[in-house]
């Protein structure tokens, strides 16, 4: 059981409020020895840091994150990592609306009918800095497994999707969205600034490769690699759908055209595939393939355009939400979405020594 | 932790192989007092049961369940509820192949490779035999939840997919696929026999809603409702995709387009919505709106035709798998997929009765 | 979470009634490639059986185990291994009257506060036969773990304490009471008969020593080895206390007194302590020495004489518990004590391997 | 599974070390609405709080809490509730020596074993500082179950037992030992100024008895009321025995004196019971009569006289330590037993809620 922690050895809690002093995680389980300091972590934490072009909200933090525990020395000590990150940047008074009505598409009436009341400064804890809290556990997820890499980017901003013969890894961190085809990520300028000051929004999808994954991680059945990695991307606000290889595309194929052969490799060095529409996982656990991963997100719902809804009292009235809001808030998620892939992975390393030695 | 057991606060184990002597599940946590008799389950277990037509795999298991533990004087007495389903028609013989090479697209190399061998009778523990447990486990799920109805079918076959125009609830027990569609049933017939009569498989894709979940189920953040649906689904065997509401689609829409609006419902009975895009769950939280998930199957892995692979000595080699499968996987993968939403239901209205009184 | 799982990484579910058909246990997480039959196990079972001396209750139950999955060739695949034992001498005529009335001492009423109603047929869930099921999980982890060597036996009947300076571990399996010293045994037989046929009951003290425990096995804070221990036993059937090493002991001794001061092994093989008062575990952490348990079980509930009560109508009446029952319920505890010492240790050598490799 | 991570439903993680910027904890599931801010939980810090008196260590910490999320106008959301108390006064040249010598009763060899050093300052995580986060998440439990009192008092040091005929609650907060009985305290000024004086320490036990739980709480069989109370308390620094009710003096009674007889309340108001041997807990379900608990700690490790040891070269070397120690641990321990207390109950009423409305 958890309400706000994930993972199975690996294991991470976080906490906090979009306007709260502060948000952050505790690492739990890390392995003792591996040499961390903030500085480690800051990289991813500036990726997904708001405010960095036009494209995403102006709010502005700065995201530092802080090591308060677990750390001895220069290294993991084995025991809790504590790490937060202060919020600086709330403008309470742009969210006093919200107080008094439900947003379409947020979960304020959903916290409400739950809850009974919520905080609704910048969505309480529903809000998408939540995410910043498990960057920073990616972070140090990652130093667990040095010889996976892990790499998302944005693949499709509302009906526009990159070539993926033009598909470039080097060039994700040239552009603001993530995007490794430079042709699509200068169509995207324009596609999101129209959004931006038409103060509508924009769905995306982001997809992420893990090379480097040994064959054998994963544990059946309810220990899924790939069912740990759905319940991870979909906990991620703005998510509503995951795929693992193909995904739904492989619902439209025969047997014969979803098959992976396998040869042996030249240099022994263990099977090649000759394809991988599997996503790099079979029965739960990891074949030595690049573990492939796609997530779908809708389009922010904070939107300018006034919406018909109803109020606390339940009586109609209609919303429009001002405030700092990413226009796609897809693009921010890339840097969420590697850190949950390291997240899963580097848990799943370690279940699987704990089994298997 | 868990490697095969599922739920929060309503857990359930599964336990078995596809040709050992039997397979189970213990379901624990189950409130006391619910009326409770093997024949509140058999029907589930008859949905999914093979060998009923053509388009199923000819494997004969009558799937009777024994209700073993925690049921006293007919009603669940809150303790652990022990249910066991005897397997009868292994044939192991037809499995002797498999021991000495790799299916292309099964779990065999992935086992082998975490595990150092197999079981490879039937695909042991990976085989989808497994799901039997889980869906005996839903039918008491089920009971917990009175007010909720479930509803699985599949909304496509390979590429064809259903008229929802034409869709009817009513229809789908009236024909071997779990189709709403008439005519989608009919020309399946046709496509379905013919992969089979090929010795070939085609994916699908299971479309599953669930009425009558009051808003409020679900929590805040790892414990978000369609994160554990997520889980779930993709801890079904062949299931590479889960979709809540328009999933992928919901990428392709603008803020406003996918807005679900709310207004004061005339009986004063809650909240109407204008739409459903979010099937149903906000920020992790049921909306009170039917919860609706999409789950794609890729094609079964077992083909006649024979395809590249290594053997255990690492060494090239072709396997064709015969043996009896289903041509196509994902129809019996309808009752599975609502037992799977069953189980997460209940768990979760437990969940917030222990938090939310 | 878990309402009947104990355990970490290596975590077994019993279920099972002690009227119904059968009880059990799914052991989960336990390595691959371990040789394993029901043979490995039986003896375990054997020593813990009802009815093999007239010191125990005269129930004859064989306590057959039989493994219904997660075995193959002999070898366990590191899939559930699902443990099931058949009762077989239920005599519920026996426990006709206990359905009306509470008996003082037995979960009865607290049973009934809690679910509504009971299985009242020997005490049902609260039956002292679900430790049945854990003998059999515990009769594997044995084998995880084939440096270690775990020996429980009754130092304490009543008031009469085993003399320490004349105790044996090679006397345990010479009398029906698992009692090291051969003088107190030989006492025990007038006393515990004297208890018998008086229809009265006595306490005992069963102690467990594990001998082979490498130093690091256990992990802070709430993962603590000590503190599994004390959950495991504390669990078990009647019993009201638990001690590590000296235990409440330890509370009347100065820090001088209670210090294990270390010193460098003549051999090099690590430190040499010159004395346990720690039990073998500092800071929840094994330190190599012997760990060391002490368990307290209460009297057996169930006596001739009778007690004031009330029935289930809530109106005063009188019970004498009729039926067959041990007189000293702690000295089939000793099989149960060293069950578990092999359940938790085996947990936390995964758990260790885990997060150090 | 967890690491740092105590409880079912109600859940808390601790992190920090004794040397760090700051420990904490975070309180995840607490049910919403609670009126909390951080006035109600800085009195169980003061009880805990060090150098208080010439009786425990005179190490300055404020201890301050502050509550950094999970509170909106005054009330609990539902959402984590993160607690941080600050250390400010450190003194890590004190612990210089500790860093090459194991101090024996210490976990400074056990944590070297495990992750092959440690954070030697003040013991690191294994400080009895952790328990400060503990106490806090405490003061938050309580909130949960208004009408449920809990009282922990010291009960003997060294040798010396209160009576327990002059024994009055009334009395635990007029003196600086938390002790009910006057003469008894007036008696420990000169024990334990003594033991401080000569560099020596004193074991002590803990009792605790929480009124006001009602029938039903605890859920078998390894989730028991007892079974967590045990794994609490046996998780808290310098603890080594456990008992519910009665404990090891349960082993020397008869079945009929250990008898708790029940007969109906004249006024109606449910069973009254004719004693407690039972400690409140039967089957692992609380009976409705005060649920009592005894912990024992052995006394402080760190003393003035120099004990043999091994240096982390495995050299033979002798020890002292010094710095600023409680010369009796268990007195302070008195506000952390009432706190897990507290945290266990609150967690299985909802528990209990959670599986029976």
């Amino acid at each position: 059981m958890s309400w706000n922690t994930f993972g199975r050895v690996l294991r991470f809690t976080t906490w906090g409020e979009s306007h709260g002093p502060a948000l952050g995680a505790v690492l739990d389980g890390c392995p003792p020895g591996i040499a961390l300091s903030e500085a480690d972590i800051q990289p991813f934490m500036d990726a997904r840091r708001p405010g960095q072009s036009k494209f995403t909200t102006q709010r502005q933090e700065p995201d530092q994150v802080k090591i308060l525990s677990g750390v001895f020395e220069g290294k993991t000590t084995g025991t809790p990592i504590s790490l937060m990150i202060e919020n600086v940047d709330q403008r309470s008074k742009d969210y006093s609306e919200v107080a008094n009505a439900y947003r379409p598409g947020h979960a304020d009436y959903a916290y409400d009918a739950k809850y009974g009341f919520r905080d609704y400064r910048g969505g309480g804890r529903s809000s998408a800095r939540e995410t910043a809290a498990r960057v920073a556990a990616g972070g140090v997820a990652r130093l667990i497994m040095p010889d996976v890499t892990i790499t998302a980017y944005v693949s499709q901003i509302g009906t526009d999707e990159i070539d993926r013969d033009q598909a470039d890894f080097a060039e994700i961190g040239n552009n603001p969205f993530f995007c490794p085809d430079p042709a699509a990520a200068k169509r995207w300028e324009q596609l999101v600034d129209d959004a931006r000051k038409a103060g509508s929004s924009l769905g995306a999808v982001v997809e992420c490769v893990a090379t480097g994954v040994p064959a054998g991680w994963g544990a059946p059945v309810y220990a899924k690699l790939d069912a740990d990695l759905a319940a991870g991307m979909m906990s991620i606000n703005a998510v509503k759908g995951v795929e693992i290889g193909d995904g739904f595309g492989a619902a439209q194929l025969s047997g014969e055209q979803n098959a992976d052969p396998m040869r042996e490799a030249e240099d022994g060095s263990g099977p090649e595939f000759g394809a991988n529409h599997a996503g790099g996982i079979s029965g739960g656990i990891s074949t030595g393939q690049p573990v492939v991963c796609r997530v779908a997100f809708k389009p922010t719902s904070s939107i300018l355009t006034p919406v018909d809804t109803i109020g606390r009292d339940g009586k109609n009235t209609r919303i429009r939400t001002k405030g700092r809001h990413d226009p796609c808030v897809g693009i921010r998620g890339a840097p969420v979405v590697e850190a949950m892939m390291a997240l899963v992975l580097a848990d799943h390393k370690m279940l699987h020594r704990a089994q298997c030695g």
